[in-house]
């Protein structure tokens, strides 16, 4: 995802720098690019590499799972941030700590943005492209996955569940959406099968760690016997849950027969109200 | 859990007689007791062994998992509970289904009575019984774990979470408090290890389904590298988590260096708004 933005930022016309965090992401994929390779603590390292390279834009792309207070070991800088952002964004949910991140990056000077203002291309219409469509009882579990995915958002505590005939199989912390999915074959029930729905925070600071789905999630949702997964659709013009690789993921659904749905969660419930 | 329970009732002067669900009680555990086997789909034959037997009080102990509608092979009362009890409580969350099922036992002239009505040592008073106590690291953990929680409950989907540092490594939904546990060995960051929350749900049937800890969690907790379980303290006389066998839940606890704390969750999360 990560090359992906970088490609096309490039496109668009502007020049790329990488700041690669050690540990996450691999040097070797980034041969072609300018980058500099720096450990998460070191923040004034990371804050000066930005300024050295004339970077006025900057994009959080890639996931980066939060280190331990001891294994962080802070700069200088870093330590002076901290006591800046204080902390209830340290121990927030991930939302608050990505939030000070954002609102540094401004102070410092730069301007944040998304991956998804990049490179649109990433989020999806409202709409089902693929060619299995939702019944009425998968609708019926995608209001129940909407409505637990809103209340875990706010608690700033995860992004998706899978919802079976009623019944929620597994809720999502940090364990990653596919190791999610995959505990859910064991639990699943009879009959058919359950729906993934993997929705934007309604706290989320809407630039940076929107949710991520591709051709994947479609497989470990196809292994677990899942009929389908649910999306938030692109609002805003740059909120919304990302595909990687769009048409991969349209076409391995549509060979493992599960369909893809994008919607406005805000009016299912709203629908929902009007039809109990 | 429901052989104490019957043993509670006993020692309280009622006379007992149980309605085994195939598939989940195992009758050679309950060969000193009257009782009878049922599919839990025949609605009409529990219903008739209860009146039969001469019950006036029934309690719900024990887990059952929600079967599929394929599966459950609804006898012809079933049916028309179905039919009563409406979609919403097959479709809704587990409380919503019990609450359904108490509400039918106390149409059909029954008293729904808990566990913990018959067995009030289930519960635990507001305290730390422990020699381990949490440090205020740990009650940060616990006040992030009791908003997380209290989220949860509010959508019916789940009634425990564990954190650590500030991150929710897990979210419990139907895999079971040890499975969810024993997945944050592999999530836990460096440091001080996180803190198992298990509370009530808001809009808990207050009868049924109480959260239930014991010495199980205990070693899963050690096992997972916790550094304590938190539960919700008695209240109201009859609600809070559930503890099994007490004495070796603290004795293992003291074992193996955990705290076992129980509280009130308003109460925390008040504190929180006066130092913030």
């Amino acid at each position: 995802m990560p090359l992906r933005v970088a490609d096309a930022a490039r496109r668009s016309g502007r020049p790329v720098f990488a700041v690669l965090i050690e540990g996450f992401a691999d040097p070797r994929n980034w041969r072609e690019w300018p980058h500099e390779v720096v450990r998460i603590g070191a923040v004034g390292r990371i804050l000066g590499a930005l300024r050295h390279a004339g970077a006025r834009q900057v994009v959080l792309a890639g996931r980066v799972a939060r280190p331990s207070f001891l294994s962080l070991r802070l700069d200088g800088e870093g330590v002076r941030l901290l006591a800046r952002v204080g902390r209830k964004a340290m121990f927030g949910g991930d939302d608050a700590l990505l939030t000070a991140i954002v609102a540094v990056l401004r102070e410092e000077g730069f301007e944040p943005l998304g991956a998804q203002q990049i490179f649109a291309a990433l989020l999806m219409e409202a709409g089902c492209p693929t060619r299995a469509q939702p019944d009425a009882e998968a609708m019926e579990d995608i209001r129940r996955g909407i409505a637990v995915a809103r209340q875990l958002g706010l608690a700033d505590a995860g992004q998706g569940c899978v919802v079976q005939q009623g019944l929620v199989l597994a809720l999502e912390a940090i364990e990653g959406t596919d190791a999610m999915i995959a505990r859910c074959a064991a639990l699943a029930r009879e009959g058919p099968g359950g729906v993934l729905v993997k929705l934007v925070k309604p706290a989320q600071s809407r630039l940076v760690d929107l949710p991520v789905i591709g051709p994947d999630t479609i497989r470990a949702a196809a292994a677990a016997g899942l009929r389908g997964v649910a999306i938030e659709a692109r609002w805003n013009n740059h909120v919304g849950t990302i595909v990687l690789d769009r048409e991969s993921t349209i076409s391995d659904a549509d060979a493992a027969g599960l369909f893809l749905l994008a919607l406005d969660p805000s009016r299912i419930l709203q629908d929902e109200g009007t039809t109990p």
